[in-house]
Protein backbone atom coordinates (compact mmCIF):
# COMPACT_ATOMS: atom_id res chain seq x y z
CA UNK A 1 0.00 0.00 0.00
CA UNK A 2 2.99 2.10 0.93
CA UNK A 3 4.12 2.71 -3.15
CA UNK A 4 0.57 3.07 -3.77
CA UNK A 5 0.12 6.04 -1.59
CA UNK A 6 3.91 7.93 -2.91
CA UNK A 7 2.46 7.77 -5.71
CA UNK A 8 -0.35 8.87 -5.40
CA UNK A 9 1.03 11.73 -3.27
CA UNK A 10 3.56 12.44 -6.14
CA UNK A 11 0.56 12.71 -8.56
CA UNK A 12 -1.32 15.44 -6.52
CA UNK A 13 2.01 17.04 -5.72
CA UNK A 14 2.41 17.00 -9.48
CA UNK A 15 -0.83 18.61 -10.11
CA UNK A 16 -1.77 20.79 -7.18
CA UNK A 17 1.29 21.96 -5.39
CA UNK A 18 3.94 22.77 -8.73
CA UNK A 19 2.76 26.26 -10.39
CA UNK A 20 4.07 27.24 -13.56
CA UNK A 21 4.81 30.69 -14.38
CA UNK A 22 6.47 32.33 -17.59
CA UNK A 23 8.80 35.08 -16.72
CA UNK A 24 10.24 37.82 -18.31
CA UNK A 25 13.17 40.51 -17.08
CA UNK A 26 13.62 43.75 -18.59
CA UNK A 27 16.23 45.95 -18.43
CA UNK A 28 15.40 49.21 -17.37
CA UNK A 29 18.66 51.36 -18.32
CA UNK A 30 17.74 51.62 -22.07
CA UNK A 31 15.17 54.01 -20.89
CA UNK A 32 12.31 51.91 -22.96
CA UNK A 33 8.78 53.68 -23.35
CA UNK A 34 6.14 51.00 -21.95
CA UNK A 35 4.85 50.18 -24.99
CA UNK A 36 8.32 49.28 -26.37
CA UNK A 37 8.73 47.30 -23.20
CA UNK A 38 5.84 45.01 -24.01
CA UNK A 39 6.55 44.41 -27.41
CA UNK A 40 10.03 43.43 -26.44
CA UNK A 41 8.37 41.28 -23.44
CA UNK A 42 6.07 40.38 -26.56
CA UNK A 43 8.69 39.49 -28.37
CA UNK A 44 10.70 37.16 -25.65
CA UNK A 45 7.29 35.27 -24.18
CA UNK A 46 6.72 33.56 -27.81
CA UNK A 47 10.26 32.82 -28.25
CA UNK A 48 10.85 31.47 -24.99
CA UNK A 49 7.39 29.53 -25.49
CA UNK A 50 8.73 28.31 -28.55
CA UNK A 51 11.59 26.47 -26.96
CA UNK A 52 10.03 24.83 -24.00
CA UNK A 53 8.88 21.39 -23.59
CA UNK A 54 5.62 20.19 -24.49
CA UNK A 55 4.43 18.85 -20.84
CA UNK A 56 5.61 22.03 -19.77
CA UNK A 57 3.80 24.24 -21.84
CA UNK A 58 0.82 21.85 -21.00
CA UNK A 59 0.88 22.38 -17.23
CA UNK A 60 1.37 26.04 -17.33
CA UNK A 61 -1.50 26.31 -20.22
CA UNK A 62 -3.92 24.03 -18.15
CA UNK A 63 -3.32 26.79 -14.75
CA UNK A 64 -3.70 30.36 -15.28
CA UNK A 65 -0.49 30.73 -18.12
CA UNK A 66 0.91 32.83 -15.00
CA UNK A 67 3.37 35.97 -16.34
CA UNK A 68 5.59 37.64 -14.49
CA UNK A 69 7.45 40.70 -15.72
CA UNK A 70 10.94 41.67 -13.43
CA UNK A 71 13.43 44.11 -13.91
CA UNK A 72 17.47 44.56 -14.03
CA UNK A 73 19.41 47.38 -14.40
CA UNK A 74 22.05 46.00 -17.37
CA UNK A 75 22.91 44.13 -20.02
CA UNK A 76 25.31 42.25 -18.10
CA UNK A 77 23.00 41.12 -15.34
CA UNK A 78 20.60 39.97 -18.34
CA UNK A 79 23.69 37.71 -19.70
CA UNK A 80 24.28 36.12 -16.09
CA UNK A 81 21.05 35.19 -16.05
CA UNK A 82 20.84 33.19 -19.72
CA UNK A 83 24.04 31.74 -18.06
CA UNK A 84 22.10 30.66 -15.10
CA UNK A 85 19.26 29.41 -17.60
CA UNK A 86 21.25 27.22 -19.75
CA UNK A 87 22.75 25.93 -16.95
CA UNK A 88 19.56 24.59 -15.09
CA UNK A 89 18.14 23.63 -18.23
CA UNK A 90 15.40 26.45 -18.14
CA UNK A 91 13.70 27.27 -21.46
CA UNK A 92 14.97 30.41 -22.38
CA UNK A 93 15.12 33.37 -25.05
CA UNK A 94 17.06 36.57 -25.25
CA UNK A 95 15.59 39.04 -27.22
CA UNK A 96 17.89 41.98 -29.31
CA UNK A 97 16.48 44.43 -31.02
CA UNK A 98 16.86 45.61 -34.24
CA UNK A 99 16.96 49.29 -32.47
CA UNK A 100 15.37 51.02 -35.48
CA UNK A 101 13.56 53.13 -33.04
CA UNK A 102 14.18 54.42 -29.66
CA UNK A 103 17.31 52.75 -28.55
CA UNK A 104 21.23 51.41 -30.13
CA UNK A 105 20.97 48.92 -32.48
CA UNK A 106 20.91 45.63 -31.78
CA UNK A 107 20.24 46.06 -28.17
CA UNK A 108 19.74 43.14 -26.26
CA UNK A 109 16.69 44.29 -23.69
CA UNK A 110 14.66 41.35 -22.65
CA UNK A 111 15.69 37.60 -21.15
CA UNK A 112 12.19 35.43 -21.30
CA UNK A 113 11.84 31.67 -19.50
CA UNK A 114 9.97 29.48 -19.17
CA UNK A 115 6.85 28.13 -18.57
CA UNK A 116 8.55 26.35 -15.99
CA UNK A 117 8.26 25.26 -12.43
CA UNK A 118 7.72 28.62 -10.10
CA UNK A 119 10.33 27.02 -7.62
CA UNK A 120 13.23 26.48 -10.41
CA UNK A 121 12.50 30.19 -12.19
CA UNK A 122 12.62 31.37 -8.69
CA UNK A 123 16.10 29.70 -7.78
CA UNK A 124 17.42 32.06 -10.53
CA UNK A 125 15.21 35.17 -10.41
CA UNK A 126 14.13 35.39 -6.52
CA UNK A 127 16.24 38.33 -5.45
CA UNK A 128 14.55 40.59 -8.74
CA UNK A 129 12.04 42.51 -8.60
CA UNK A 130 9.07 43.54 -10.24
CA UNK A 131 9.00 46.10 -13.16
CA UNK B 1 3.98 35.18 -71.22
CA UNK B 2 1.52 38.10 -69.77
CA UNK B 3 0.17 35.23 -67.37
CA UNK B 4 3.91 34.67 -66.55
CA UNK B 5 4.25 37.96 -65.87
CA UNK B 6 1.60 38.22 -63.90
CA UNK B 7 2.41 35.42 -61.85
CA UNK B 8 6.04 36.38 -61.11
CA UNK B 9 4.94 40.05 -59.88
CA UNK B 10 2.22 38.34 -57.37
CA UNK B 11 5.01 36.27 -56.27
CA UNK B 12 7.22 39.42 -55.74
CA UNK B 13 4.60 40.93 -53.94
CA UNK B 14 3.76 38.49 -51.53
CA UNK B 15 7.68 38.37 -50.79
CA UNK B 16 8.66 41.00 -50.57
CA UNK B 17 6.18 43.59 -50.12
CA UNK B 18 3.66 42.35 -47.70
CA UNK B 19 5.31 43.17 -44.40
CA UNK B 20 3.60 41.06 -41.33
CA UNK B 21 3.14 42.49 -37.76
CA UNK B 22 1.26 41.31 -34.82
CA UNK B 23 -0.34 44.27 -33.07
CA UNK B 24 -1.35 44.78 -29.49
CA UNK B 25 -3.91 46.98 -28.34
CA UNK B 26 -3.80 47.55 -24.46
CA UNK B 27 -7.15 49.56 -22.36
CA UNK B 28 -5.73 52.56 -20.40
CA UNK B 29 -8.54 53.50 -18.65
CA UNK B 30 -7.31 50.27 -15.86
CA UNK B 31 -4.05 52.69 -15.24
CA UNK B 32 -1.78 49.34 -15.13
CA UNK B 33 1.62 49.44 -14.42
CA UNK B 34 3.96 48.90 -17.46
CA UNK B 35 5.00 45.45 -15.56
CA UNK B 36 1.30 44.31 -15.63
CA UNK B 37 1.00 46.04 -19.09
CA UNK B 38 3.71 43.92 -20.38
CA UNK B 39 2.30 40.82 -18.98
CA UNK B 40 -1.16 40.90 -20.67
CA UNK B 41 0.39 41.69 -23.59
CA UNK B 42 2.54 38.47 -23.58
CA UNK B 43 -0.55 37.06 -23.07
CA UNK B 44 -2.81 38.12 -25.65
CA UNK B 45 0.91 37.66 -28.29
CA UNK B 46 0.82 33.45 -27.53
CA UNK B 47 -2.89 33.29 -27.69
CA UNK B 48 -3.18 34.99 -30.73
CA UNK B 49 0.08 33.30 -31.97
CA UNK B 50 -1.70 29.84 -31.07
CA UNK B 51 -4.84 30.62 -33.00
CA UNK B 52 -3.04 32.27 -36.49
CA UNK B 53 -2.33 29.88 -39.55
CA UNK B 54 1.11 28.43 -40.01
CA UNK B 55 1.75 30.57 -43.52
CA UNK B 56 1.09 33.49 -41.55
CA UNK B 57 3.39 32.87 -38.72
CA UNK B 58 5.81 31.49 -41.25
CA UNK B 59 5.81 34.41 -42.84
CA UNK B 60 6.05 36.65 -39.94
CA UNK B 61 9.35 34.83 -38.64
CA UNK B 62 10.90 35.11 -41.72
CA UNK B 63 11.17 38.72 -41.05
CA UNK B 64 11.15 40.45 -38.03
CA UNK B 65 8.94 39.50 -35.57
CA UNK B 66 7.45 42.72 -35.90
CA UNK B 67 5.57 43.83 -32.82
CA UNK B 68 3.14 47.19 -32.60
CA UNK B 69 1.55 47.74 -28.92
CA UNK B 70 -0.97 50.79 -29.46
CA UNK B 71 -3.75 51.65 -27.23
CA UNK B 72 -7.59 52.68 -26.50
CA UNK B 73 -9.29 53.91 -23.63
CA UNK B 74 -12.25 52.00 -22.99
CA UNK B 75 -13.60 48.20 -22.94
CA UNK B 76 -15.87 48.77 -25.44
CA UNK B 77 -13.16 49.96 -27.70
CA UNK B 78 -11.74 46.63 -27.73
CA UNK B 79 -14.45 44.80 -27.80
CA UNK B 80 -15.66 46.37 -31.42
CA UNK B 81 -12.17 46.03 -32.61
CA UNK B 82 -12.29 42.26 -31.36
CA UNK B 83 -16.24 41.95 -33.75
CA UNK B 84 -14.17 43.74 -36.76
CA UNK B 85 -11.32 41.21 -36.56
CA UNK B 86 -13.67 38.17 -36.61
CA UNK B 87 -15.66 40.11 -39.40
CA UNK B 88 -11.95 40.32 -41.13
CA UNK B 89 -10.74 36.82 -40.63
CA UNK B 90 -7.93 37.90 -38.18
CA UNK B 91 -6.67 35.85 -35.92
CA UNK B 92 -7.13 37.50 -32.61
CA UNK B 93 -7.09 36.82 -28.89
CA UNK B 94 -8.88 38.82 -25.94
CA UNK B 95 -7.03 39.20 -22.94
CA UNK B 96 -9.16 38.75 -19.66
CA UNK B 97 -7.30 39.24 -16.42
CA UNK B 98 -8.18 37.07 -13.18
CA UNK B 99 -7.92 40.32 -11.61
CA UNK B 100 -5.71 39.10 -8.48
CA UNK B 101 -3.25 41.99 -8.64
CA UNK B 102 -4.13 45.77 -8.95
CA UNK B 103 -7.10 45.64 -11.09
CA UNK B 104 -10.82 44.29 -10.75
CA UNK B 105 -11.36 40.66 -11.37
CA UNK B 106 -12.23 39.34 -15.26
CA UNK B 107 -11.11 42.69 -16.37
CA UNK B 108 -10.87 43.03 -19.99
CA UNK B 109 -7.06 44.03 -20.71
CA UNK B 110 -5.62 43.68 -24.13
CA UNK B 111 -6.89 42.52 -27.45
CA UNK B 112 -4.07 41.06 -29.87
CA UNK B 113 -4.32 40.62 -33.51
CA UNK B 114 -2.16 37.95 -36.18
CA UNK B 115 -0.06 37.77 -37.58
CA UNK B 116 -0.75 39.22 -40.20
CA UNK B 117 -0.36 41.36 -43.02
CA UNK B 118 -0.21 45.30 -42.25
CA UNK B 119 -2.21 46.17 -44.92
CA UNK B 120 -4.79 43.75 -43.36
CA UNK B 121 -4.38 45.18 -39.80
CA UNK B 122 -3.96 48.93 -40.22
CA UNK B 123 -7.32 48.79 -41.71
CA UNK B 124 -8.87 48.01 -38.66
CA UNK B 125 -5.89 49.70 -36.23
CA UNK B 126 -4.89 52.15 -38.43
CA UNK B 127 -6.47 54.81 -36.41
CA UNK B 128 -5.31 54.03 -33.09
CA UNK B 129 -2.21 55.79 -31.30
CA UNK B 130 1.10 54.22 -29.99
CA UNK B 131 1.23 53.27 -26.40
Amino acid sequence: MLIFKKLFNSIVKYLVLIKMKQVMIVRTDLKMRKGKIAAQCCHGAIGAYKKSPADKIRKWENEAYAKVVLKVQTKEELIELKKLADDNGIANYLVVDAGRTQIPTSSITVLALGPDEDEILDKITGDLKLL
